[in-house]
């Protein structure tokens, strides 16, 4: 029996993923939730492209980036003053080395770029004196910027959840079921937490990738303090119903998950992107407890044990064969 | 009669609370919101959780951070300067006692990590200037993020409701209720304020605890400018028909609250959660108006009456015994 | 006929406003959309009370109080220097009478207090250094404060409507209708506007306050670059059906607005609420249009017309007399 | 056959766009998204509207404004000082030119406006103090704005929606369809994408515009990091069924689009505006696809091939001539 005529109501029902019909073995959503997309043609130094550069790399970068910025600034400045000439800087001893005098000028850009001023150095003359008031504002701009940043980087709502490294297919009821695992990361608390997933896949033969909503068990929690085991249970109204480790990997499976979810510090939604390819799912594995009972009666979740699972057998013929005559549906993007 | 039976249909439609079958004693939610979860295993020195902590935690705290970081920062700049050598310090008086020079290399501190810069002391050479300029440079850092962190503390929408300490069954109608009292404790707007309250419990002799949704009256107000008394009827259709103090108390019931209300200030959804025990419910008594009218027509709302209330009698009898063999129904999650 | 017993549907479909049943004549809703209640026994001087303050109070006391605060924080500062001693500020003129030095204090505390620090008057000696370095913290932290309540302020989403300053009863095809014009008052774009009238009324010699929802002729408009003019036809479906404006009148009517709209400018939700009461109604009248053609082809329209409308005859019998012996429906909340 | 009447159900159910039926024949929306209309007696000196008119400008107005008001603040103070007698400025040179004397002035105020405070010139005496006290908080207040306003300009989510230039009519399965092609002009995610066309035109020989929602293949994608071509096709229930280009063009056809997204990086909706007008779309052309398949499997999407098309023949006869005699619907708003 062919899978496809049995999911002519969720296909049709679902929104499409917006991914395109896309030949090739690349999966659709990297690990990270980013996608398998090179753009090109896009203008990268536009002000938001930077904006978002910089409140989206690490830390690491974020801060050496700074320092480096910083140390430029005092570089060139030190240069101009140097080149203007460090007798219009009062307080440089102008009987030291060339080395000192550059040195010194240095110092006093970076006393001016941070408004401290301490004024043993000053500018004597129009020229110098113009060339410390843009460094002055520039720098006040600058760091005006560097404040913008910090907080964008720290308020960013971002819904960080963990995933199981690897689905699993375990036994389920009487049946078998796809499940994977989630949990948030993060310290914060979300609420109303919803799961789609989409299944990509390509026909054995073809090229062209087709799109199919996966009907799950329950598609939505109130509250998350713990983890949650997502469940595709494999009845008669899944696309895997009959199939087994071989027909999965042969049919390029990919299963794309969002999860949609409220952040409760910033009070916004939050969305987070993964997926699971066929080769990342373990079959006859089910997932062991994160959660257990202290002694005070408090809940112990360990976050170190999202991959913890053990071998189950599963039933046999657990998924049987794909049925090779059947007619498969496409969505064609 | 069982109550599950009558229940079918609100349980299954319910959203599950995410909060899992847990053993034991311990209540789900605390009355500050906050979940009963000891979470362990998550890296707790992320950027994001640092920052989460820092905005969550009292006024007291991060002020009283705030001022210890700028004393830390000073006494190690103190340290480095005076280890540098406090003769590249111009301006201290180099025939005063050490503990003077370090003070002086203190105060010198202070007035570069605040970019105050008397210059009345100012560094000499390339080592103490170097020092000066990263001292500055984290100084302007350290008030970026202070000033961000200042504005994530207030701008955080969240709704803080003020709930009644004891819930109260009390007479409504020709039957009885279950209700409790909430209030803006804020002067900003609530709107679209909804109000959904899910019954825990476990069954006698058993440790699994189950979830019901528990229907309301009313379920969303518009504005909520005084206070609302939730008010959940005990009829024929509510989990406690028929039951009588002691068999509540016997089920271990607990109520979570969850109050979702948009906020009109920050324009956003805010939630907030509590909970009531069975020991937190007063059989027989009522609650006293928290607004009465003033001589201008104004209504004046005193929200220090929240738990105003005075005792009544319940109709006998009021809520009978449970049906010792009724057959419940369950939810494992 | 009796318009309580035409209007169970809306009545209970309705949401509750909120607003409680209240004795009484004086409005709900005050026309800037505060509402007119009192609240007492609120904790007063919570940060967020004083940030929420602080965000909402007009322009001119926020300057005000800025420079207060600065002049206040100065004098204080000036006091604590010169009662430590203006011998230990250098470059004072110990010569000076003592009100010159109280001042040469202050203009010190606020070289300080600004992180300016020009150095011409510095701190010798632990005690005035260490009330300099308090000084300069305090400074930089209440212009970081400023900086998130200026930032607060502007970015605070919040839809300014202009509503005309009375409503009318005017013909509308071949009835009468209650109609008022609302407009954007700011330059954003305000997208998806929805409209709802709740009538609050008191029924003759009665004192309970009652609430029914208003039908509209349209409810929602997807753009709102130019005015709107909200109709409530007053057809069968009408409380008013059969009323004239003495009946209006008797009956307090009071139309409270709530008007939700998404905010293209800040990307948020924001609300909006104003109300008419009876005496505000003008009966006979409609709008003139607020907008007209130009020569180039461009749209002009003109707040200024916001109430710009003229005299017109109802047609006779235009709202009848209310039947007196009607049973009237009642909400009490 | 009339259009209007097939149309009768979509043109109820759809919300009014809320443009108003204004005649001639500039177009409602620009194709940058705003509105077609001059609003005239609002107050434009609001803080709000300056507000919205800083973060709205271009970045280089906005960095010129910034440097201009730099200048001009520091002018005026200069002016002041000069005025009030530089002699009240020790450091200055009181041998100098008037010329030196207002410049030294001006380095004097871009050093207290910045709160850089050299000191080499510093205040003396009561008047310049308290110009230079009051100076140096109007320049911490600045700065405190700028960097709001800094913070504002970049975080300010908005859908930057790249709209192929021209819309197409183009062969669709056995019929014809309208087209056009949108694509995400920034790195950043669009989740959740909604296409909304609403059709004016005016009826030949009629000046009041009408409105009809046009109905799409399809409404909704989930994820966009690739192009989406929007399509209407022109069966029996599109409004242009049976029409040639010439009728198209004489019922002043503009398609109005709202588009409608989640940004992933802000966690808001945003929204976006265009239209195409007659005379912008293209009879017998299709568009030629954005992205291709890179060597190591990666989807390469090129944004400069957003108007790439190709001619194609449309089916004779394509689109016939609208029926004469139809009766056409109107919205009068």
């Amino acid at each position: 029996m062919a899978f496809s005529r049995k999911f002519n109501k969720p296909v049709t029902t679902t929104d499409d993923l917006g991914l395109g019909t896309r030949d090739g073995n690349a999966r659709n959503v990297n690990k990270d939730g980013s996608f398998n997309v090179n753009r090109v043609g896009a203008e990268k130094f536009k002000p938001y492209e930077i904006y978002h550069l910089l409140i989206s790399m690490s830390w690491r970068k974020f801060i050496f980036g700074i320092l480096m910025l910083y140390l430029i600034m005092n570089l060139v400045f030190a240069t101009i003053y140097y080149w203007v000439g460090v007798e219009h800087l009062a307080g440089i001893d102008l009987a030291g080395s060339e080395t000192q005098k550059f040195l010194d000028a240095f110092f006093f850009s970076s006393q001016t770029l941070t408004t401290l001023g301490y004024g043993r150095i000053a500018p004597i003359g129009s020229l110098a004196s113009s060339v410390a008031a843009i460094e002055s504002m520039l720098g006040l701009l600058g760091f005006a910027l560097a404040t913008g940043l910090l907080y964008g980087r720290f308020s960013r709502p971002e819904a960080k959840i963990l995933y199981s490294t690897k689905a699993v297919i375990a036994p389920y009821k009487n049946i078998t079921a796809f499940m994977f695992r989630i949990c948030n990361q993060r310290s914060n608390q979300l609420i109303e937490v919803e799961v789609e997933i989409t299944l990509a896949y390509t026909e054995p033969g073809k090229t062209v990738r087709n799109y199919l909503a996966v009907p799950l068990e329950r598609k939505k929690i109130n509250l998350f303090p713990l983890s949650w085991t997502v469940v595709h249970p494999i009845d008669e109204a899944s696309p895997f119903y009959g199939m087994n480790e071989a027909d999965i990997i042969e049919m390029k499976a990919e299963f794309v998950i969002l999860v949609k979810a409220f952040d409760d510090t910033f009070s916004q939604t939050v969305y987070s992107r993964s997926s699971y390819r066929a080769e990342e799912i373990i079959f006859g594995a089910k997932f062991l407890p994160m959660f257990s009972q202290q002694a005070d009666g408090i809940t112990r979740l360990d976050l170190g044990l999202i991959d913890a699972m053990e071998h189950v057998e599963l039933p046999k013929p657990e998924i049987q064969k794909l049925d090779a005559g059947s007619e498969q549906q496409q969505i064609n993007v």
